[in-house]
């Protein structure tokens, strides 16, 4: 047997999972150039025949589990691919191109080629797209036919870790299913899309590990806490594993027991722990997990894979029915964050050089105000249905929220005049961008609430894309200046008596509470399957120390100093 | 005549003009498909011959001003167009195409195609990236063959304003010509690429003007400082603004006779004021405008144009040159500050999403060991020939500088292994992330010297991409939330008693003076010919009231308020 050996890495998803290693590596989709004989032709025919089922059944497979772990609309683009592998045009394509001699690959490959691009050439934006769901099934069909390995093909029953270069969030969600129970990767930050997928997963992950050390098949342990993995464990770690696996698993029923409790610290101190949304039927995972309001209901999902901007009607009803759902908790709706790296075809954004630095958010929708203004009016028409907060994000400046407000009451003076009912809301602000932590005393007198957007505020106050895994080491939300700008903000709120949440992955970090709860949050919105696991952690945390521990974090030099306190911390919480 | 109409816009370069305004179109480059007869084709032979006379005249005329204005380096580029236009391959396949019966512009068209993507497949990425090049030497000939306006060309003595939709500043640079004397833009931001360039020749520029407004060849006035513009201004108002022009002379020329008098403020503070130079030739500029050092040698145009980094003799060389040119002025020398838009080919930086928050200065260094003790190394050397400051860009935590530190140290003993000698030198950070400036405290603990890089600074602090025009309504170095974080730079240098300086366009702003003033900044750093009128100013402004300025700046609530603010202060300074 060989030897056990340990690997540092970093953390990219929390906990703890043993499995079979899985090696997963892209297999190049392109023409091969491969001819056969006329008499093997009937032979590449029943190859192609066999492959069309075999990834039929494994996108059924697929679909099945992303729908049960990631809702209907994810489920929904694997259903269309699953309709393009029945489409006649498509498969009488592939079969005349065998007839013609080329294999089965080549046909497929040449045939997907061609739809490809036809769909590249309509000028709807919307189709255009289509072009990379086509790639997709293509290269899925491809694979198979070329045996490429394929996790939901793979008949085990142990568990599976699969291990990769680097991973896109779609390519994750294509090979995560119910048998695989972590990730190892050599590359990706804790904040990228990958892994904030990896997290509402539960996939412990951990990267910047060299996996040209480990075989394949091989039994591997990850911690995605300590951001390591064991390479051939020896009896006695894997057997004191599995118990941690199980205590932790026992911790989490505990948490998951506390669902109806409030999240209070022994001391008294109460916070309200809300989730973050990205469409109205996530609203149901908030209240199951125990969460008591949305912290961050994202209204991108309204607004993208069309042609036009939604009307107003149809926004109406997407409020409403959170508002209702989740009535009388307080539900923070966003307007639309477009840009950056959320394209949006019909708001014509120009091509950047440097999008999370360019044109986007309340930034478009204060240059196309009758956008802004119908969003609004769908927001306000919804006050009557719930507890409503409107978010603007990205506000760098004190007269943007004004401009913003101004906006606020044109939409209203304009449901006036056609004689419409709303209610009452709140109105605030992400703190996102350094200036707006920096002004928040002046910005604070503007509004009613704050939410941080930790993850921006942390990539603009470092000058570090957190999707860009070649300086990902220079990216911590717990660095010294992030918590220093966290305090600042926390400040200005007491100060002016106004809401103070944060709803970036910060608020679902364990290490990151103890911090948070010394600032003096009055809540914190996170990704629902966060919730029980922060609860049991508030429960437990004696709200004075945390304070000290604020105080302690705030005075660090560095983010290494400060991870490595409230790791000391949260060992003995 | 028509009547006189006065728009407001934005000021990009400081400075008053009037002229005739000259409307400059792109025209498209590309396939027209327009054949000709077998009788024209000596015609239209003809008519290529005129053509590429004309565009050889025009950029020898350009090649002589832009040598004279901006110097050999960028004058080279020009060299090499000229040759491609008298390149047997070029000319001859236009020819031929001709002979074929195409229409000169087609011929133009095809050949240039032809060459560029011969060029696009060589593997070496500087002969690569040439085809650049080609494109600009092919559509300046087209341009030139369908009468296309080429400033270079007019004939006329009479000044000229250049009304644009948006400039490159590669296209700016190309244009302007000894009798342009303005520059009208629709778009732009004032710390783009394309206003540094402006401010450099002393072109006054100004940009958010509807140029639909504009007629060709009509009076213009453009005000630079207040960033506005007159159409068809009348007899007074253009009489005015000639004694006004004259009145701005004798001040320019006041200040150049302050050239050997310190920069000094009435009440007896003394600040030095310096110049960045990106090339060892600049040096003399420094001098000759009044500067009493080198605030920022930029090192990248000696790793820039080539395959392989360059030696750490070549290196030397380049740092001995000016050092010993400006002693014993100090010579603050950069670090290679590579990625963001500074492209390297053979440093394998990855294609960024945001290179901006990407893998770039520093972060290359501590990643590329190698290529920073070389550098670290060539400098080290220099320490005997001047006074020599070290600077590291893009510090965002402590441990980089204490990494970069080690470095130091380790170049230092690997010159000792070698017997070499070497002097006394200063290391400093640049402060150009907002991170830095919060933790200001701390580094300044580790260096001898803080330069603000107050581009970058803003950059960050506001999240707007400076070179994006889209959003240069967002981006303003005046920011009460910038010159909050430069507060605290300035009171960490102050409490550890480290040197200060500034080396982004702030310290060549007018109005930011009394602010930096009042903040105490040892030094302020800028393209050289901004020093005069700097010290024109300083030995005009009470340091008593700048310290008040600067207060009452910090406390304001937006950059439109310190803006108005400071054009009151500056009214009477």
């Amino acid at each position: 047997m060989s030897e056990q050996r340990v690997l540092k890495g970093k953390p990219l998803s929390p906990g703890l999972a043993w499995g079979r290693s899985f090696l997963y590596e892209t297999i190049p989709f392109m023409q091969r150039n491969i001819k056969i004989k006329k008499e093997d032709v009937e032979k590449e025919l029943d190859r192609l025949k066999e492959a069309l089922k075999k990834t039929k059944e494994s996108l059924q497979k697929l679909k099945d589990s992303v729908r049960r772990r990631l809702g209907e609309e994810k489920a929904g683009i694997l259903e269309a691919h699953m309709l393009m592998l029945e489409d006649p045009m498509f498969v009488d394509d592939i079969k005349k191109a065998i007839e013609e001699g080329n294999s089965a690959e080549d046909a497929v490959f040449t045939a997907t080629e061609k739809i490809k691009e036809m769909f590249e050439t309509i000028p709807d934006p919307y189709l255009r797209e289509r072009a990379a769901d086509v790639k997709d099934v293509g290269s899925r069909l491809y694979r198979t036919l070329l045996g490429g390995k394929d996790i939901a093909q793979l008949d085990t029953n142990e568990p599976i870790i699969v291990v990769a270069n680097d991973l896109a969030a779609s390519e994750l969600i294509a090979i995560s299913e119910n048998n695989v129970v972590g990730l190892v990767l050599s590359q990706g930050g804790p904040t990228s899309h990958m892994a904030i997928i990896a997290k509402s997963l539960n996939l412990p992950a951990v990267s910047g590990i060299d996996i040209s050390l480990i075989s394949d098949n091989c039994l591997l342990i990850v911690d995605g806490i300590r951001g390591e993995i064991t390479i051939n464990p020896s009896s006695d770690v894997l057997m004191q594993t599995k118990n941690n696996i199980e205590k932790l698993q026992r911790e989490q029923e505990e948490a998951l027991s506390l669902k109806d409790l409030p999240a209070v610290t022994p001391d008294g101190l109460k916070i309200e722990l809300w989730g973050n949304i990205a469409h109205p039927d996530e609203a149901s995972a908030v209240l199951s997990s125990g969460g008591s309001g949305i912290g961050l209901f994202r209204t991108e999902f309204l607004f993208m894979n069309r042609n036009t901007p939604p009307s107003e009607d149809e926004q109406f009803e997407a409020y409403r029915k959170v508002l209702d759902e989740m009535k009388p908790h307080p539900v923070v709706i966003r307007t639309l964050d477009a840009g950056g790296d959320k394209e949006i075809p019909y708001l014509n954004i120009p091509k950047e050089d440097n999008p999370f630095l360019g044109y986007r958010a309340i930034r478009i929708g204060l240059t196309e105000e009758q956008l802004l203004i119908t969003q609004l009016k769908a927001l306000i028409r919804s006050s009557i249905c719930g507890n409503l907060y409107i978010m603007f994000p990205m506000i760098s400046s004190l007269w943007e929220i004004r401009r913003a407000k101004t906006l606020i009451q044109k939409a209203a003076s304009q449901l006036d005049d056609k004689g419409m009912r709303y209610g009452k809301l709140k109105v605030g602000i992400m703190i996102e961008i350094p200036s707006a932590a920096i002004m928040a005393e002046e910005l604070a007198k503007e509004v009613d609430f704050f939410s941080i957007g930790t993850n921006d505020l942390t990539q603009y106050t470092l000058a570090v894309d957190r999707g860009n895994s070649k300086v990902s080491q220079w990216y911590d939300h717990l660095h010294p200046a992030v918590l220093k700008l966290i305090a600042m903000t926390s400040k200005a709120a007491k100060t002016q008596k106004i809401e103070l949440g944060i709803c970036g992955e910060m608020a679902g970090d364990p290490f990151a509470l103890p911090v948070l709860l010394g600032l003096g949050f009055d809540e914190l919105s996170m990704s629902p399957p966060a919730i029980p696991k922060i609860k049991r952690l508030v429960r437990k945390f004696q709200a004075e120390r945390a304070k000290q521990v604020a105080q302690m974090a705030l005075s660090m030099k560095d983010a290494d100093e400060v991870r490595q306190y409230l790791n000391e911390v949260m060992a003995k919480p």
